[in-house]
């Protein structure tokens, strides 16, 4: 059975909503997700502004709020049936995320097992088939192949297989929509 | 370089040593590491007071303040010379252990960097050509080669290259103690 290592923020987790809502809403601005195509928000936010962005980031309720990516659910379930799964998050850059995130993917994704959930930081110690990430540098290191998820930071990338949404991640690995 | 993973508990950090010391304070007893020879401490404790032992390990500072294993931080930190060297405990097992972990991680071993620490559960998702764990189930899953680090528990297992202590590990993957 082929192995999927799955990325959490961004590709499981829509994080980068709630990070521009919580700056929208203490800086009355308006930033949308189109503003950000080919750009990190740190790109956008005024440099004095970056420890804001930071502190959200470690505040303790940062993680578990955030929103399920469209068909995330479904169609991870639907892997599970072919595929060995395991969720690959890099919360070692934010230590503060180890038991948000736990409980975000016990409450969200309970049919995951907790033996195939890793918090790592270097994505290279992966032993899988596949790495679905929104991140090139991880996928750079990984030593199986890259699937680069979409997200509006990596839009100029090339050079790995590109998926849209979840919808396009089940084609993909297993064909077509369940009926 | 080749990579070595090496686990957290009874292997780096003498986990053991504060499980008995908490159970004999706390009951009057007398249980020595020579008594756990070829088992494990919920073998020698009546089954009514595992929930104690497994309370031991859920409170919050179990594991920031267990001993480090004798020599262990100047072997690794003559490895790092020669290796890639990554930390992978299985810390699934127990989710609360999380943030002590990592903050005795820091602490004890700051010359490790957050990029090469692994919180996991099935050790199989390790790429690595070494795991040193004192644990043969993970050792069993794990693709490479994997290291018996000698533990009371672990006293009758055969079939992995074994090494009693830090100084054996240094002498396996270094020649030899430093001059």
């Amino acid at each position: 059975m082929k192995r999927i290592c799955i990325d959490m923020d961004e590709v499981m987790a829509d994080a980068v909503a709630e990070h521009l809502l919580r700056y929208n809403r203490d800086y009355q601005e308006q930033i949308t997700r189109s503003d950000l195509h080919g750009k990190q928000i740190w790109d956008v936010v005024p440099t004095d502004r970056h420890s804001i962005l930071e502190g959200y980031l470690l505040s303790e309720d940062f993680f578990g709020v955030l929103k399920v990516m469209p068909h995330a659910q479904r169609v991870i379930e639907r892997l599970q049936q072919r595929y060995e799964v395991f969720i690959a998050t890099a919360a070692m850059e934010v230590p503060t995320s180890f038991q948000a995130k736990y409980l975000w993917l016990g409450r969200h994704f309970p049919f995951i097992s907790p033996s195939n959930i890793v918090f790592c930081g270097d994505k290279s110690i992966l032993h899988a088939d596949y790495l679905i990430d929104d991140n090139p540098r991880q996928l750079r290191r990984f030593q199986g192949e890259g699937i680069l998820f979409s997200s509006h930071h990596n839009a100029g990338v090339t050079g790995y297989q590109r998926v849209e949404d979840w919808l396009d991640v089940e084609k993909l690995f297993l064909g077509g929509a369940s009926v």
